[in-house]
Formats: structure tokens, sequence, C-alpha cells
């Protein structure tokens, strides 16, 4: 049994939905990617917190990543407490109960060619 | 009450504001951004100083992110205490009074098809 | 002799290998890649797992980093014990024996200009 | 006088000069940057090494970032012990005498359209 990697808290401060894609869909669809690994024995109870400018924070919106496995989240497709609008800044607090490794990667399609941005997320200190 | 994630120093080594852009304003205009989280209770007091290849740094350039909020800032956009030359190399200095999360973003529209870059900024230990 | 720089243990939870290519082989061919550096004395013997939405880790491939070299490894390239499919999520964990850096980057080319990201992995505290 | 930011010794493990550009000079020539910020009261001395994957490192390239500035130096330049050539991985430590941050980021201009990568490097712990 290999010990689990990572942390329990994490944040991305970027967040932004393209309003709209060029391209065959789903691939090239404009999105907004949460990458979820969970090395670890036991599955992994996520909460997501979305953070807006000018609003209060809207969440937990939760999901399970089972142990040994990884989930790769397309905020475009995150529906419950509430959508996620396009064309809107936002930023997110991932916490879990259990160690996780987090990644943030967007692929822009507004344009006829896509463009990618890709970094690992700020891990807090538990 | 959440507990708040982040750290108080950040800094981004990378600063270049494209000269040019190719596609409809504001969203294709090729900017470079400091997306900012602020997790906590307290509004944060944020400080940004831009330093320069060849002259003194300029700042503080001086911003609240509400408790609970998040703000994107385009570096094309600050104004006081003086402008951002576009085309010239900067990196910056972030502070704040309370733990915030930094990550740097550019897109780069010089070109018919955009471009994207994007890194969590370098947190300090305080 | 320089002390090493790096970690033993190494997380990647973004993954994903584009299924199609457009451009000049092998520069432009679509990649997602693992870069590592051994800055020490000695050779680095490292394992890759790879970890799946909905099926058991594959692994370890197993490589050799020499001692004061680099090697940039594609997860296209892996073989042993099994190929990575293209058009799926994973992620991937990597483990040495001694100290090294391991950076994440991918060239997507299924259209007709590539597309760039990249980052620091995320660094365990071993 | 702030207190300086950053930390002594840095590493990047993805280097790759592309061997062509398309568009104009300089801007949009292929490169392959390494960031300096020195935010301390002192000059930075910073020693580069780099590491390739079937020779012997070569440095270390010296150069200096003086107190409150940033640097941001273009691996195509570095020429003194001996230029880095183009198409071949590479990787690199960098080390300086006072606490320093340090960005790694690429223009791949090989397409009609420019492609760009960033990331904060690994920070040692010294």
């Amino acid at each position: 049994m290999m010990e689990p990697i990572g942390k329990k808290r994490w944040a991305i401060a970027e967040g932004y939905i393209p309003p709209s894609s060029t391209g065959p869909h789903p691939q090239m669809t404009s999105h907004e990617t949460v990458c979820l690994l969970n090395t670890g024995p036991n599955d992994a109870h996520v909460s997501i917190t979305v953070f807006y400018v000018d609003r209060a924070p809207v969440g937990p919106y939760r999901l399970v990543v089972p142990s040994e496995r990884t989930k790769h989240v397309r905020f475009n497709d995150l529906s419950d407490p509430a959508p996620i609008p396009s064309d809107k800044d936002f930023a997110s607090l991932i916490e879990s109960d259990v160690p996780i490794v987090v990644q943030h990667t967007r692929l822009d399609a507004r344009q006829a060619e896509n463009a990618l941005l890709s970094t690992i997320a700020f891990a807090g200190n538990e």
C-alpha cells in the first residue's frame, strides 16, 4: 500500500469559462477543468466552493474521487447547487477529507485554434 | 466560518503586456492578469509593486479584495501611481494584510489565434 | 559536487494524450511529457504509476535518469507494462530513489496551430 | 526596506529551444526564457547550469540581477561558456547568492500562430 500524496485544501485563483467554442464537441468545447488525483486507500469526499467578484460564494459542489482513481471535472458541468455562468471571473476552493492532488487546466476554443493553460493549484498547509 | 487559505506575500517574475491585439475587445485584448482570491472573513488590502529591468520599482498599486471574493486585475488597467508600459519586461510583488491566493495569467492576442499561459505565483513564507 | 535539488515523490493530476495531430512528425506530434531532472551524483531509478478514472492503476513504468542528466519522457512512448490509451483522462505518480525535479508539458497539435501547457509537478514531502 | 522574497536555488526540468520561427523578430522569435526577480537590497549573482540528456552539464552561465530589478533571460542568448543548441532537450539549475524568484516561459513560434507556456520554477529549501 503506497502512502497517499497531496494535501486536503487547495485553491485556484483563476477561473473563467469562455462563452463560445469552435470545433468538434465535446473535445473542442471551451472548458475550465479541475483535475483531482487520489492515490490513497480511501475514497476522497471533495467539496468545491466557487467565489465570485461581486456576490457570495456558491457551494459546496460535492463529488467523490474513489481510492486510486483520478477525476477531471469540467466546471461547465457543475450544476448542484447552481451552474457556473460563462464569461464571468471566478475562483475556487477545493477541500477533501483525505490528501489529494489538484491541477487546473483550461482549453480555450473561442478562436479557430485552441489555446491551453495549466498549473498545479495552490496547496494549503493541512 | 472556514479558515482562510493562502499567504501574505507573493511574487511573479514574468510580466509583459503585448503591444497589440487581434480580435474583439475587451475579451480578446492582449492582457496580463493577476488573479487574487480572498477566502477569509476580512477584506484584503493588497499592495502591488512593479519591478523593471533598468529603473526603480513603481508602486504601491493599492486595491481591496473583499472578504470571500475574487478579483482578476489586468496590469493593463493599473494607472495609479503610473501606467505599466506595454512591450517592456516587468515583474511584480503582491503583498496583503491577510492570506490570499495569487495566480498569473496572460492572454496574448497579437496574432490571429490567441495563446494562454498561467501559473500559481510564488508564495513567500509569511 | 553540488547538492542535489528536488524531492523523491511527485504527482501530476492532469494527463491526456490527444488522439490526433497536425504537422510534421515527431516534433509536432501531440504529446504529453514528463520532464525529469537529476542534478545529483547518483543515478535516479524512477517508477511511474498511471491512474485512471474507472480502472485500477497501471505500473510501475521504470526508467533511469543518470546522474547529472535530464530525461524528457513522452507518455505516448511508455509501453511496459502497457501503453497509455489516447483520448482518456489519466494522472500520474512519479517516485524516485534520489531527489529529482519533475515538470509536466503538453503539446496539443490536434488543430493546425499547436498549443502548449506546462507546470512544475506537485512535490510531496519526502 | 522591504524583506526580499524568494529562494537561492531553483530548477527547471523542461527546456527546449524550437529550431524555427514564424513572424516578426525579435518578439516572435521562438524562445525559452528564465525570468529572474530580485526584490532585495543587494545585487544577485546568479549561476545557471544547463543539463542535457546525453552529455555532461555545461556552465556556469553567470549573470547579475541588480537590487530591486528583474531580468528576463532568453536561453537562446546565452553563449559563455557555450551556446545552447536548438531542438535538444535540456534542463537548468539556477543558483543565486541572495533570494530571488524564478519563472520559466516559452514562446513557440514554429507555426503561424504562437503558443505560450509558463510556470514558477521549483524552489529548493535553501
